[in-house]
């Protein structure tokens, strides 16, 4: 949830997408990172299948002391060494020393990222094929319908509602068409090692690479993802777009239903606790909001571009800072979006 | 917490500033204010003292339905007009209709807020004075010893460690020295009704100010402080200007304990899942990334400002995503900020 | 000028403060530091009589080499070096070895914009009175005037022009009085040296310090300023709410003119290239985007509050790009602010 | 140039993107919009072959009057009306009618802007060849140099130079390889008319975009992009990713080039006024600033989404403040990126 305020949930704050983020799904993401690391390394040859089989077994079942997770993460500044540790203990030895081999904090985080952003960038494909959907709808509703067109909030010249819905419209299918670009891009697998030379695979790291992204549905990078972080600014300004073409959608709305403009009107408006009579544009109001959240955290994304030499501790933290609440506030504007367009009753005045 | 992942709350939470902040406290403070009203309002003779009495009696052991009050909030987009309703429904009339008497939603969250703040403000004074003191005790502990002055990443001329302490306290100084400052201008009720010309209370508006203020242990301004976010705007710059200069120390001891510099040693550095070897400066790492991120999210505030008539729904939901998450990363730029202080175990060269 | 166009100008420059801060100010400001550093070094003893009058009438008859100063410049960073090797030159020995004596680029550099600013501040202070006059001649104007209270956009209870012109005047107010304040804190001597420890003045500093600070009218500070820019991203706050309190006029004017709304009326609106008949309201517009531009640029003054040990480069030369724009955008706010006031010619309807 | 002062103009300026975007290139790309125009317009037969040949010539010569040009954009809020007016006096009735037909200042400026781009997106390409060469050049020279490696500012494992120069090189190529995308999405037509709606061509609106798109070496886009603004948003943020990836470059030498650490050495360091021993590691800084500073400003241009109806005088403006900004310290960057890689003297140490 965007905000710490619990009565706050419905209205900043998307379940679907911060469940798909949050604590259980992570746990979830890092030890199928686990899995298939012993996996690929036991096909590789490196670990025994002896090893591997119990390995899997114990990341399968394993439900980490969240307690210690969390006093350990407070002093390693990640979680990674702590639940190897975990795992290292409920697997014994000789096969605990083969858990994680190989491998860095950022390898099992970036990677945990990117298999809950393959859940979460399916959901958002389909809302937005929705929405596209609910402005054919409108389209065909409304699509005839007179509207004043307004440049620089003066009266222009007449259009027609359809006109208007053409500039709701193609930010959205723009951002439908880029999303299997940026599929592409962030849905990878990180692995590269201690400072992102692989050195403990030798030649294995090829093999091992693709045999892991492969059963985890991720690319395997050409490159070390460590520091080079120009994926994530990217989908960070795709989410910011994303939101901005809801702001502009919302914005127009906020501006159509003013009392005295009446250009459109729409249902469930919220109410007000002075003024029993209100029927205030709440959602469209919301998407605004998110429109410009959005765009201002954007910026601590792109700073964060500024890596010190094989990791920065404090750039990657500010991504962890701001990445979910982005994601996340673009689902919301998804969900009030979806919403608004579904309440418009009237738009424009009839040809 | 600043991130959604359970494990990450020691890192990057702040409990005690979080459930200052929090919804039990929120709601403590709503109906505080009403409480605090109606017994103006008595006094002033607008509502009398029994159903006054009643109201107050009804606020001080209401459990809101939290479900409702969510799904209400969902819809109107603040939740004032739910709990008012929740509210006279539980007192009843005759008196019930005497709650909340002309006064809007946003009287009551920016004064609960304000109330919230009285604490936090508290607490980072008193984590301030304690963090001055630390800066004392490794003054003399290492003051006298000698380091390399530094300029432009750079070797300079020799200064001692007591010449670079005095540049992390000198912001800090500033900061604690503006405090009151911000305490008087942030500290504030706000009591303007619906559309912030208090047209409910005539002449009355005076004396229930007054008397409101001063029971909630605020300031009654002599302005409407609905749209003018100036203060808010003021104390954000702050709290930025406060993890900046934690971020500031962060980014000096980072550099200090580099591997050949060697100039400090830190203890209790984070582990590393690669590398047991390693001691990360994670805290000072944290410092940098809290200065980064509070310095991102101040545009927002700022943003803000551009408040639309007498009331932005958007401008004023903005904040509401971003103020809190500010002011919990400064109280945790505090924590860590004193957490690192005390671990510097060697600073500088013996002279 | 904000914008490269020069067509731009007048819509996106303000002459009057852009040559306030412009080169010529800028080399007469560090000019006249390194004359009134040498005069009080005199005083002090430490630099002949002579010598430091060589050294004044050099530096008031300087001009520059300015194609020198600017290859230097790319070179070195900062213009300083080459200045005091071009002031050298002209002096000559046996003197010119006392030119610049015990200081360090950013004493010249920082000390040139507080002298610069002394001048930027009083011309907002003016211009700032200018507007708070304006607004009361409004309110005698039109104060008594019925208008729409309007809070999310939607219709709220009746109010007067003259409670909406409190909402616009209450913020500017608060920034005058808050001035004095500002200049207190940026109108600042900084004399410090190499790596702020001022090591070649020996005892003589303080005496040097209050002798130049009172010849230069600024204070001197009790803290090294190199690198506690707390004061500068304060100051960039200040310029951020001054555009932002404009920002709310100008988007309640665009709102108010809105065909169909028509609370307003402002002469001299802005042409249009395909339909003559609008008057577009360009000069609110302009207020608008001035405090967007404002608010995000502060964000980048924050981010460079992470000055590394004793000066960093990076952050000191980030506030160069983004500080000066400040400052004009916020003069520009001004004038425009001002002219648009003065545009109004209905508002609200007769009561 | 960046920043205003004159002698800054070798460090925070690039001459050559600052021509290619500055006033005569402008003017003469508007007039080859209102040139191709009208000659498209003559084949679709709109206007005829004679008032558009006289067109053309009167655009082909025009030296338009600044001044009057600088007051009226003033009061217009767009250069474009005035701009007409002149061109029509020039080519006088019965021929001047025809200029401008049917399109919006909007059309005029943001197709002048994609035309200005092409060439600076020429210049982008070929100086980041340049780059990836240089480190190409970097790699046989010092690849299998050792180095540590390092994360979190501590020692991890020992890389080589090669490693490190793949973590500079991935960031730059995977722009150099979306340069082609972004230069589809970006050098468009733009023809859409006062609301979008091409009202004034009917079915003609295509054989003109064709025409005219193909002449100026545009693509005519099949949406209004007059309020969509993503490829502007998008854009921006592919200029910072490119500001990010020197900046990580420059972060990394201004480490490695510290005293202690010594792990490379460059030429031509920055000299101090103070400490003429000093060699500053200045274009590495100017790097990080730049980074910095485009990550901030792309905040502003993502909030400009926002567009309100058919144009946003606030957003469109918002964006002439930052835009321009960014394009030219992304030519910066890549400039001081080149010149600071190629005063790499010792990088490592030999195996």
């Amino acid at each position: 949830m965007l905000a710490g305020l619990t009565f706050l949930g419905g209205l900043l704050g998307d379940n679907e997408i911060a469940d798909a983020l949050g604590t259980a799904a992570d746990v979830r993401a890092m030890l199928r990172f686990e899995i298939e690391l012993v996996r690929a390394q036991a096909i590789a040859g490196m670990v025994d299948e002896e090893a591997a089989a119990a390995i899997e077994s114990v990341c399968t079942r394993l439900v980490p002391d969240m307690e210690e997770l969390t006093s350990a993460t407070a002093r390693d500044g990640v979680v990674v060494p702590e639940l190897v540790r975990q795992l290292r203990n409920a697997v014994g030895e000789p096969h605990g020393r083969f858990i994680h081999l190989g491998v860095t904090s950022q390898d099992v985080i970036d990677t945990a990222m990117a298999l809950k952003l393959a859940f979460v960038l399916d959901v958002f494909n389909s809302r937005l094929s929705s929405v596209l959907s609910q402005l054919d709808v409108l389209q065909s509703r409304f699509g005839g319908n007179r509207l004043m067109g307004r440049t620089r909030m003066q009266a222009a010249v007449p259009i027609t509602v359809g006109d208007r819905l053409k500039t709701w419209k193609s930010p959205l299918q723009h951002l439908a068409a880029e999303l299997p670009r940026q599929r592409e891009r962030v849905l990878i697998l990180t692995l590269a090692g201690a400072a992102g030379t692989s050195e403990k695979f030798d030649d294995k790291i090829f093999a091992v690479r693709q045999s892991m992204a492969r059963n985890l549905g991720l690319l395997a990078p050409d490159y070390v993802p460590h520091t080079d972080r120009g994926r994530i600014a990217d989908f960070a300004g795709f989410l910011s777009r994303l939101t901005g073409a809801f702001g502009k959608i919302g914005q127009d709305l906020v501006l159509m239903v003013q009392n005295g403009i009446d250009e459109a009107e729409i249902s469930g408006g919220g109410g007000s606790s002075a003024m029993p009579h209100k029927q205030n544009p709440v959602r469209a109001e919301i998407l605004v909001a998110l429109a410009r959240y959005n765009a201002t955290l954007l910026a601590g994304v792109h700073q964060a571009l500024v890596h010190e030499q094989e990791r920065s501790g404090s750039a990657w933290t500010l991504e962890w800072l701001l990445m979910p609440q982005m994601i996340e506030a673009s689902g919301l504007s998804l969900l009030h979006g979806s919403a608004l367009l579904s309440s418009i009753e009237r738009f424009g005045d009839p040809a």
